[in-house]
């Protein structure tokens, strides 16, 4: 009936759904003074002005006012505490605990020829300009309709559609995270190599720096131009982009899918809609899910700066080297001086949603979103739009917006996504399989049919962290084999990508 | 074969499709030097380094090198002139021209119950949260599908998705014109004051903020939270957002059109893949047709800061009051800082398409564009996301980016939008008709079945400004009865919103 993530916690988390009623006993030593609801903290003690709370067995925050054991604590009785600041946190060498291999796990997927492997047979049409976007999303529609069923073995047609390219300070600093994600979404496993480019033609963001340099390749026929001057109208730009699109469905029909070790796994974990049992339930199994796959050598990322910025000070210590600790505290500064260029509110994270579902500040949230980054080493920190070139974990540098964070992950290499949420959001790829775990039960009760996997079930005891962690590793092998489908494939949900510019436009 | 648009001007542009061969005569007294391509300059004199190049009778620049009559004016032999500073250029009090009044127009629109009148009569879905875009975008295409054949009188449905509503500072200053404008939109005239609003549940903006405080209305019943408890699943949202829909096409659907004066008319004008030639046809076409508009009594909008700005001491004498003039440098002002705060370049406007179309440079490029404002008085100036106020011309401050600023123009309540390219663009809205206008006649050949007038007959002397200008004109109120159809919906090809966001993500 209440949940306590740390032995030195000071305050517990009510699991009951009704909540727990006045002068009920949890404990002989302990008794509700007053409603406490579901997912929300009950003070394991009597506290004073000024003390800290504890949860996770770290500093939260501090009390505004004395609180007697049994009541209920609100986000008004607990003050902000200052983030760390990143000079204060040293990277010292120390024995990072190493974890076993993990060997003998597979999947079946479809091997790429820069040794990458895909989960899905994918075509995507890149993009260099929102200019072309209304153009792309009919012809996708056409391609589905009139190609595809010659095409049995290619599951989708995707437009990677934006609203980047032109109208934008393609010079300023910041351009380049927009540019290299374009760039880099194009080549996620899942598209296996076959990328085709739909430019205008007048854009500030030149197609051509779209397309990688292909080993005796066919030069510029992987780009079309809506204004060349040969072609004839709408009508003629339709047929020239089928044309083009029928050359790549050809060689991606050719695609199978073959036994890979669970090493070629590259994950990406995320959250979104947040609730106090994400830290408990979906993050923990995540986290166990992530250092089962690192341990049989495959690739975790985790992202969401402003979520993670609170733990620094667990992150920092837990980098492989001087070297990547340096490169975490950069990017984090990096957003600092994003944030207060903005003159974001800290404080505006969490969200209200957060908030009522019982997640008091910043801190608190980010000590349970780093939990599902598990317990390995960084091995690495990307920056954002970059790819992933180390296996291991590494920690992707996103803001924590979901489809932001998600469209970063696409870019950054991941063939297979995992999204944790406790209050709801019916996020979906249509490139990349993605694993919705529901944080609570009755979540999973009530979107029966928007959640794959239900890590609530930890709370009843019925499960362990463990053994839905081993679940959860299972599922993502099945569903990466092709397997099982997904929530949001079978129902055909699914987000637009959307780009991280932290740069003006014009 | 050239084109003189001021009597001051010191160079022409050629308008012959192959090109001024060298040794063409152009008079007795002016000779091509070299090969001078179509849309590009052509020096009338001798001119010596560092004289200012002189068009629309304007300074575009000033001479890297001495250059002789009859050369081809290249982007390397200009130097870009400082922009005005805006404390610099004076609002007189002066006798404006007054245009005379035009009566005796009609269309048949749409009367809404606030007084404004749509021309067409469409579903919008407002959206609080990018997470509910996959759901929405699903919902319109079974409303599409399952409803609309019942509503025959209803023309469309559309989603008013967008990347905004979690994951962003939204405390942060800036965060008003986001929010501001996802309200705005939802009051468009095209959609009949039918508000119904998506929300996920847990997001930082709040969806109440985005319903209008109706007379006697029914409380919150035009919100659907997707993580609403009562929800069944993916299955019972759906059915949940199909019944709200249905409620709000019974009502779309017995608006009935009537005619009304022209001065109902709300145009936004837009240019983008300008050329050279948009500042000699497409633009004045318009401009013109501003000018009937605005002499019917109806109200005209213009936009994009940063393509105006450099024509900022044109535009502040033209500001009907000096409070007008001053909101006018207040929103110029507001720009240049965020320029500024993201080191945007301003040198990276205009395009590379809009050099290669002859465009020396922004200068150049913005007295070209402040031409389809017209010649009457600026009576008001629009915050971005912000609706218009007053009949007459209004600049509405937006971004350049064309996506964006025709949200914005959405948002401040257009009932028509008129889009000049020179290159040509395949731009197209679903909620407002677009009325494509190509500056040159080989982009009307070639796009033919994607653009609605061609202005490029101007330079043919097969018709004039002024006789385009009306065309123009008649086909706005035509298009506005719904008698035509425009291109874009013909084809079937819109647009995304893309919202202006300045603030930061988080």
């Amino acid at each position: 009936m209440i949940f306590i993530t740390h032995a030195q916690d000071n305050v517990g988390i009510v699991t009951e759904v009704s909540g727990l009623q006045p002068a009920f006993s949890v404990s002989p030593d302990l008794q509700a003074r007053e409603l406490v609801p579901f997912g929300q903290k009950i003070s394991l003690q009597d506290m004073h002005k000024g003390q800290p709370v504890i949860r996770y067995g770290q500093v939260i925050g501090y009390l505004t006012e004395d609180l007697e054991a049994g009541r209920w604590l609100q986000q008004t009785h607990i003050d902000l505490p200052e983030a760390p600041t990143l000079d204060s946190i040293a990277w010292k060498k120390t024995d990072l605990p190493e974890l076993d291999p993990l060997a003998g796990y597979t999947f079946e997927g479809y091997r790429n020829r820069d040794g990458s492997v895909g989960t899905k047979n994918v075509l995507a049409i890149t993009t260099s300009v929102q200019c072309v976007a209304g153009v792309t999303e009919y012809v996708v529609d056409r391609i589905k309709k009139d190609l595809l069923p010659g095409y049995t073995n290619v599951d989708d047609v995707v437009g990677l559609t934006h609203q980047y390219g032109c109208g934008v300070a393609i010079n300023a600093p910041a351009a380049i995270v927009p540019i290299r994600t374009v760039k880099n979404l194009a080549l996620n496993p899942n598209f296996g190599g076959e990328v085709m480019v739909l430019g205008l033609g007048c854009e500030k963001l030149r197609p051509e720096r779209l397309v990688p340099q292909k080993q005796g390749g066919n030069g510029e026929s992987d780009i079309l131009y809506l204004q060349d001057e040969s072609l004839d109208g709408f009508d003629g730009m339709v047929t020239e982009i089928l044309a083009m699109a029928e050359r790549h469905l050809e060689k991606l029909n050719s695609r199978k899918r073959e036994t890979c070790p669970a090493s070629d796994l590259v994950v990406g974990m995320q959250c979104g809609g947040s609730d106090v049992f994400s830290g408990i339930t979906g993050n923990p199994v995540a986290g166990f899910a992530s250092d089962l796959i690192v341990r049989a050598g495959g690739t975790v990322m985790f992202s969401e700066v402003t979520e993670v910025r609170d733990a620094a000070h667990l992150l920092i210590p837990r980098c492989r080297s001087e070297k990547v600790a340096n490169r975490l505290k950069e990017e984090l500064r990096w957003y600092d001086d994003y944030l207060i260029g903005g003159q974001a509110d800290r404080s505006a994270n969490p969200s209200p949603g957060n908030k009522r579902g019982g997640l008091s500040n910043v801190v608190e949230k980010a000590l349970g979103s780093v939990v599902k980054s598990g317990s390995s080493p960084i091995v690495d920190v990307i920056a954002p739009g970059e790819r992933v070139q180390k296996k291991g974990l590494n920690f992707v540098a996103t803001p924590a917006s979901d489809f932001v964070c998600g469209t970063l992950q696409v870019a950054a290499g991941m063939n297979m996504h995992v999204f944790i949420t406790g209050r709801g959001t019916p996020y979906g790829l249509s490139m990349v399989p993605v694993i919705k775990v529901s944080s609570n039960t009755p979540l999973k009760e009530r979107w029966h049919d928007l959640v794959d996997l239900d890590a609530g079930r930890v709370i009843t005891g019925e499960h362990t962290i463990e053994s839905l962690g081993w679940e959860l590793f299972e599922l993502i092998l099945d569903v990466a084999s092709g397997h099982k489908k997904v929530a949001c494939d079978k129902l055909g949900i699914h987000n637009d990508l959307a780009l991280f510019n932290p740069g003006p436009l014009t």
